[in-house]
């Protein structure tokens, strides 16, 4: 068929091969709004698969959902002086409605803590309503020049928890509790082991006090910011008013957080785990998870073989996520490339002969060894054995990764010569000590576009770190380095 | 407690009481953003359990959910001659993004069939692409100047169904397949029993060829036009130029439908069974079907009793969403008062003498017979008699509201005083025969309010339909009249 056509190889042109690898799985397409995106049923349904897992350990965590107005006044963005100047350059701006010009302008709310605050507020008023414990999955805009499907749109889905305690501790507490929900999740989910840290000063949220973030390395080594929890002291509750009445009586400023993940996360999937043959899926993320191709020459080979695919559908549908392409239009050929592309983990192909050997043939869209990737398995086994291949595989994909990302992890780097060789060469993180200056990190910018991406929470902290900074200052701590998306 | 205020009575003031309800049930609120709401928890909660119901049978019916650009250029807008009629006068306009003015100003999707026509004609090439089956979940804005919280405000929450087929027959099996699926979700999940039928000529959705609809009658005898399912015919598909290669080769423009339900439903559940002491929610769509109220007076009965709520609680979990209220901070009428106001289906009360006794007493939330509310359960039916008391209220309610929709229709009027002297009085459904033209609507509108809300379908039509029209012409089909929201 026309269509079957190779995809550029990863290896040539990265940012070519992700396009069409998001095109060929029928993700997502640009559309007729400049820069905007469509995401298509295919990527959502990997959207939905995230939102339930997320959903589910939020609500476990103590959380509710509740929705806020889509428009903030503009004079409510500019309350917090660090917020408006982060966010007010890339907002959309609405000064028309119902057919005349508003007295205020409205902006489509950029992330929603100076629309939610005012509002929550209200909801709070003793040390009794604390901890507020709110999350919220919403569309947001931020006008964003350079465009890249799911990583960088003016429009994305997300969803944004805005929290309020009675004590520092408390808000810190919940700041690094829900940066270890989004690192088990890539981790258990997407099988996309970031790395944890702090933001650097001048890399924070508009508005935070502190800014963890996970930071995921992609197959062309640049990093991909894919989470952010922010610890937001009392600045917006200074600048909205939020107070509670301690048991003691006094009233005092609570104390915030909020935190963030978006559909920039599929752009991270796919860019962890697809190959030069098009998209590649964790199981547990995986919208189909197996698809059962009946293949026959004849009439009547068909009603044999198509009633055993109908049967197998059958036993499966209860244990995984299971699709029949009994399509009479399409050839299996094109079935096996369509599949492929839409990176469904495995393939259960049946034909005259299997049924003559009683056996089904699977063929795992990933595999360690791709010597291994059929494997032919007996009738009555394959509901046991198809799950534990989706639970392999979903191992296997994260060790793959977790290699990937341990391979390309240069660690004591303490000479400026060396660290320029590996950012513009092999890439990756890059581990070094750093003298903890603005000025330090804009110079190594400038000339190597590599940025600081964060300083590393214990679990990644190197045994030994340099004594001196890249810049050859005494170090303060270590950071991590890389090209980013 | 100084907030146990009892709420104003649904016979004094309908309005006042609506507000209240939805207030004391901390369901919504009003925000600085003028109209528009913010959804609360428990509110939210409603419409996740709303959305789950939809979806699934969404899903069932072989569609597909995508996300299509919140924007929608201005002149897309304009493409369909009476869709832009219908709906520019109600947008909010981008006019001011990144900093800069526009060169075309974007309009916030009042509803997507002008960005998703032009989106998803690139999607469809042959009939073998037919019927394309897409749902979309989104926020929508319709400038509005007079708001009511969840049943009018510039924002709403919605899901809106977009299918193209290959012949009319087709998208008019699909509009009424969709308005049966909104039917049966209002009945058995809300236990608000619509009329279905269709629309005039000059009230249908901007743009359709056909508009059905479902209207449920509300406690003051006003309709509610709850849900819409729209045969747009060609008219998008020439607006936007989609067509579809048939089998024998020629190109045709697609059939097209759209429908959608919104946030407005969870306004009709509270009108349909809240009371005077606050909301009352049938037990699928509430968010808590049961709380368990532990009493005690000392602090060595408090662990008595804590333990067998807590162990209660746990036999109940996976059967019901229950809810074990052991804060210590609140006294037991506060709480009854509280849950009472959330419109939590059983209250399950265990103090000292329940444990001599071994039983737990039930309070219903609702019983056709006010007087059986409170029911004394042994302790080890509890989860067998909870959920049946759950499913009996469920019937209960539906059976209640078509009793009340039933009692509040009138049949066969063709006296037009005496058809102003219900509408003025009684209100409810009035079906009449009608003339068919526009000008005798708009001259009955004129004098009594009433509008005509859809022909009704064969469920509700009935068997005998008068001759004349309240205007005195001859009758061409029946109509159902109400005030409406």
């Amino acid at each position: 068929m026309a269509e079957q056509r190779a995809l550029t190889p990863r290896a040539e042109d990265f940012s070519a091969w992700y396009n069409e690898v998001v095109q060929r799985g029928e993700l997502a397409g640009y559309t007729p709004v400049r820069g905007c995106m469509v995401i298509r049923p295919h990527g959502y349904a990997i959207w939905e698969l995230m939102q339930k897992a997320l959903d589910a350990r939020f609500k476990e965590t103590g959380h509710q959902n509740a929705y806020f107005p889509l428009f903030i006044p503009q004079s409510f963005l500019h309350r917090e002086a660090e917020h408006v100047e982060g966010f007010a350059p890339e907002t959309a701006v609405v000064t028309h409605g119902g057919g005349k010009e508003l007295e205020e302008p409205l902006v489509v709310r950029p992330t929603s803590e100076a629309i939610i605050w005012p509002i929550m507020a209200d909801w709070i008023q003793s040390y009794r309503d604390l901890p507020l414990l709110i999350n919220q999955w919403a569309n947001v805009v931020r006008w964003e020049m350079r465009t890249r499907l799911f990583l960088r749109t003016p429009e994305f889905l997300w969803q944004e928890g805005h929290t309020a305690h009675a004590s520092q501790e408390d808000a810190q507490r919940e700041t690094l509790l829900m940066l270890s929900v989004y690192r088990r999740f890539m981790e258990e989910w997407m099988a996309m082991p970031p790395l944890t840290g702090v933001k650097t000063e001048w890399d924070k949220f508009a508005g935070a006090d502190r800014t963890y973030a996970c930071e995921a390395l992609m197959q062309d080594n640049w990093a991909l910011q894919a989470g952010t929890s922010h610890n937001l002291g009392q600045n917006f509750a200074r600048a909205f008013d939020v107070k509670y009445q301690t048991e003691d009586g006094s009233h005092e400023y609570v104390w915030s957080t909020s935190w963030g993940v978006s559909t920039r996360l599929i752009g991270g999937l796919v860019m962890s785990h697809s190959d030069d043959l098009g998209l590649v899926l964790p199981p547990k993320l995986a919208p189909i998870q197996a698809v059962i191709v009946p293949i026959y020459k004849s009439d009547e080979g068909r009603g044999q073989v198509l009633e055993a695919a109908e049967k197998l559908a059958g036993q499966l549908r209860d244990v995984v996520r299971v699709r029949l392409d009994d399509r009479d239009t399409v050839n299996p050929g094109a079935k096996y490339y369509e599949w492929e592309g839409k990176g469904v983990p495995v393939r259960l192909e049946i034909g005259p002969k299997d049924l003559e050997k009683g056996q089904v043939m699977a063929v795992k869209r990933f595999a360690p060894d791709p010597k291994a990737r059929k494997v032919p398995i007996p009738d009555g086994e394959v509901r046991s054995r198809l799950t534990e291949m989706l639970d392999a595989m979903q191992n296997e994909l994260l060790a793959t990764a977790i290699k990937r990302r341990e391979d390309n992890s240069h660690r004591g780097i303490d000479d400026y010569e060396e660290f320029k060789e590996i950012i513009a060469t092999a890439g990756g993180f890059v581990y070094t000590g750093y003298c903890g200056t603005e000025e330090c990190e804009a110079s190594v910018k400038d000339e190597t576009k590599a940025t600081i991406r964060l300083m590393p929470d214990e679990d990644f902290r190197s045994d030994e770190i340099p004594a001196k900074c890249i810049c050859g200052k005494k170090a303060e701590y270590e950071v991590v380095w890389a090209r980013a998306y």
